[in-house]
């Protein structure tokens, strides 16, 4: 059975495993102050070609975007989402329970906050005589890519950005995904860019190689990010557990090695459906394919690998999620392939 | 110059001033304690028809909203609400500053939430297999009368309480213009059976003639709502000035005259425009009227009357809402229809 | 019977009750936009002699200490408040309830935060090779006159406000009961001077002489405080009832002239007690007086005058609390003495 | 260089490494509904002698604090602890951040919050006439062990269940160096006993032998804890990654064998230094050690260990901790003991 069906549900690269078993009989210094999360920081300020970069390891998604907005937001902000976005709906209001609105615009078609529509928003939020008895907008969330596999391009997060800074907004982008984002052959927005344009972001590891943990990158110095993380149970007493698979991430170009992977088995994926005839809905250019198969070739791919049913259409018929990642391989793109043949 | 700009612009009804200045000399007790606050709240309570109805007086409407759903909603609960209700829109952000996710829902054309589409959501809630992931419903906020000055139907209401029921939501029920809806020749929701129906909702006194005001009234005891409403600033060290209010409001039958005044004036005015040939988006049935006005007919208005522009469209013309209140005369209404012919 | 029980049990002075009756018939531009607020909030900044305060005026104590500390502290911040504060104490958990931790250090005996309990405080605080991996402290909370009618002297609060400085903390002052404290014979402390000393501090109204309402002073422009007591149900929606109100205050020295009556009476029963040899604990110099009554002494009193018993001792003894207000006259005081003789 | 300065700076027991090697190629259910999680929580139910208990596996301890006690807490509650409690303390105000106030009281000398303590604060708690005005008693936070090492016995919990009972508060037990409690010479208390006595305790895994993780055992099932969690970022996505680890540490009773090496070899520790005259404070009988060194003493431990110091006296001398942890030997207490003669 080929396994299409997420990106989370299995362990860590081997390299990673390999790391965290050479370290595991010796001694650490804790909450992140040992010297596997200092040289995974140093390595990450490198790709993010930002010296200044403060970085901190979180544990998982949700509690980093939680953590982070709740961090970065004044009481009376509210942080503005795409209606499809992953705060917006499936983390059973997190930012809500920090105090935070979430402020939700339409996405377009791939699931992204198109910069017209931000701009669209913004100027009509001030130009409402009442604005100032609503949530005020105080920061962006974008992800990278979006649930819908999405990938923003870099004139789109420059424009955002420019938006940012004439409304005073911070700008966080959501990278739970972000290796197979980096990996698209089809992108141009890389690290430094991330690095340059937000005022912080996350590269994420969970589904990305990682047993678990995702990387914050601010842009500047936090002073106050160790109580603020510490104070929403986000800082893990073994650090080192998190700066170890990070440092194993961050050498030799591991992280965007699997990304690769995911992303390449993607691409070949898609090209191969696209030869088919199949539609997508949308084509992303990540490591997320939504393709809609009708009632029999769904059937031949039930019985080779496993994946997730996105909306059943009356006629049989379904939008799925084919859900590749760094364990993905060529031969598992070429069995579905000749599956639905 | 008549005022049809609002219905909290004023002080209060001249029977509560001068219930006030004679309560000014003497001494109450405190934090809702007094005498008159006591028989204000047995007034309610026969109103309501319930004598086991529970009744605290608080300040305002959007101090009423967020304290009433951060007590009745538990920690991982949402409220569901029209897109274009007040806690939605204009509270700043106040109930999810308690820390809960208001869930919006598509309105009718009178700011209504359709049973049909309560209905439609809960299913399609519950059937999302990743349901437990997002916020969940605990209750459902409604206006009556709307922010478009709709009103419920008992049928609805009994609608709405039985899809309540059935997935186990509390029923919340703003009255913020409690006294226009009740008033209205076209109403078939009276005050017992709101206090039959709802968990919990509020008797508007700001917009309905008090100085200050609203009643919340629990259909059931509540033991802990006097420390509830304390933890968020709505507890009036003077609560006798809010109970002796209410206690005027509540003698002669007041409060439903004082809302007979705004609903007919409304009515009146309502019908006088049609006769014109006026349209109304929406045509509703309580003291907020929304007239669309053609260019030369508000030129014509803004002489005589002061009123808000709703929505301004580029031929000149205007929705705008004409919001009469328990001050307006009949008088008033035959001088607006007079300056429009 | 004289009330000497609490100075928040009547309505306003009839100057105030006035003032609102005379508004009542008119129109006011709502949520504070009102002129009745406009020249309330000029006057308060005249008294304060800063130009630049920012003034806002909420309806209680609690709503408003809970609402300023709110929007002054970081997510990551507790405020260091008197154990004996009535935040730490008697307001529910309403600070906590926004996210931040209270805390409490030792008072005096006048119920004071003495600097040099601060100084040390903060001092081990830094030290305390731990102290990421608690609330960081952001903000210090007094009140003037305290719990126990203690005063600060001018030079408490300058070493208190060089402490603010030094550490980067916010100060905020609760002048629930200010005007008993400007009006204090023994006092070296004037609103010049909180204006100058406090961030942010606020102008009891309810307590003394109003019906509701406090004045919030900031000593700078908040671009964001509208939005940020509209989410905390702290705006009114007729704010020109507060504003009318602290016009009349502010005319014509109104607020100390009735701060001095209840400051002045306070003052003269003390000397009074203390002539009969009655202890304090402690004694102090506004309008709460704490004397130890002897069992005899206070049969005599409960004929006369009702008071509350701050604590019982097994000899039938108390503590009480005296509680002057601006409604107390010298033939009251004079009563009280003479039922002791 | 013997480590004794803490139980969280290393990796985990090689028994649990093994186990995740050894999942780590493999297909997981994501969100802990995978096998490994399903195995260990019936494991933990046999081992609690309660087969309707609800488990979940949480990150960290701070993190399952703050996440269970926001979801037992109704808003107007705050949770009773000892003021040395690691919630009152060490958690950056992390109780706080979800709304509840931390209600402090005094502690004894191990650090456990006397029966005898907790049943005055509630008598005095409601005999106290303001009552309604303060934070309402929710729930009672106990440590086993204590941050001091010290351990609860059957009858003081047995004790304090009957004052949960009787004032109707939710009993909340921290076991995040449960292991060495259970394993500990001198107690009765046992898993099942903490099962039926207390509404919801945790099993610590980051101290006692695991990577990180810590088994949250409730009383009663939960049928909205999932999403609870979830809201507070403390839903692992690859939650095998914790089954993984309890199954290991429920299997062949590892978790109590780990748990005995800390509290056997801290065991041989004090009676050795006791025999040394090294007098303790307090004088715990876990895996927590804090004797009083000379100077003198400080100095020859300091070539041979790694500990942590308390507190410094003027004298050169120290109260320090010395932490055992499942990795220490007798070698180890044999090498301390013998630098120090």
């Amino acid at each position: 059975m080929i396994d299409l069906s997420c990106d989370y549900n299995v362990g860590c690269a081997p390299e990673l495993m390999a790391a965290l078993a050479a370290a595991n009989g010796t001694q650490h210094a804790t909450y992140g102050f040992d010297a596997c999360s200092a040289r995974a920081k140093e390595k990450i300020r490198a790709a993010v070609g930002n010296a200044d970069a403060d970085v901190f390891f979180l544990v998982g998604g949700t509690q980093t975007n939680a953590t982070v907005l709740a961090a970065i937001l004044r009481p009376w902000e509210g942080v503005i989402s795409a209606a499809s976005g992953h705060i917006a709906v499936h983390e059973s209001g997190a930012v809500e329970a920090t105090g935070h609105k979430v402020l939700t615009l339409e996405a377009d078609e791939f699931g992204r906050l198109a910069p017209g529509t931000l701009r669209a928003y913004l100027r009509s939020f001030y130009a409402d005589p009442t604005y100032t008895h609503m949530a005020q907008p105080g920061a962006v969330y974008l992800s990278h890519p979006t649930e819908l596999g999405g990938l923003y391009t870099a004139a789109m997060l420059r424009e955002i950005r420019a938006l940012c800074d004439e409304y005073g907004l911070r700008l966080f982008l959501d990278g739970a995904r972000l290796a197979y984002a980096l990996a698209s052959p089809e992108t141009d927005v890389d690290l430094p860019l991330l690095g340059g344009l937000c005022d912080v972001f996350y590269i994420g590891g969970t589904k990305c190689g990682a047993l678990c943990g995702e990387a914050v990158v601010f842009r500047e110095k936090q002073p106050h990010f160790f109580p603020a993380h510490k104070q929403r149970g986000a800082l893990l007493a073994k650090g080192f557990l998190l700066g170890v698979q990070f440092d194993a991430l961050f050498t030799d170009d591991l992280y965007l090695r699997l990304g690769k992977r995911g992303a390449e088995s993607a691409a070949a994926l898609r090209e191969g459906l696209r030869a088919l005839g199949v539609p997508f809905s949308p084509e992303s250019a990540s490591n997320q394919q939504f393709p809609v198969l009708t009632a029999e070739q769904l059937e031949k791919l039930r019985e080779k690998i496993s994946f997730e049913i996105w909306q059943s259409y009356p006629d049989g018929s379904a939008l799925v999620r084919l859900c590749t990642s760094w364990r993905t391989t060529a031969d598992d793109v070429a069995a579905v392939l000749e599956a639905l043949k």
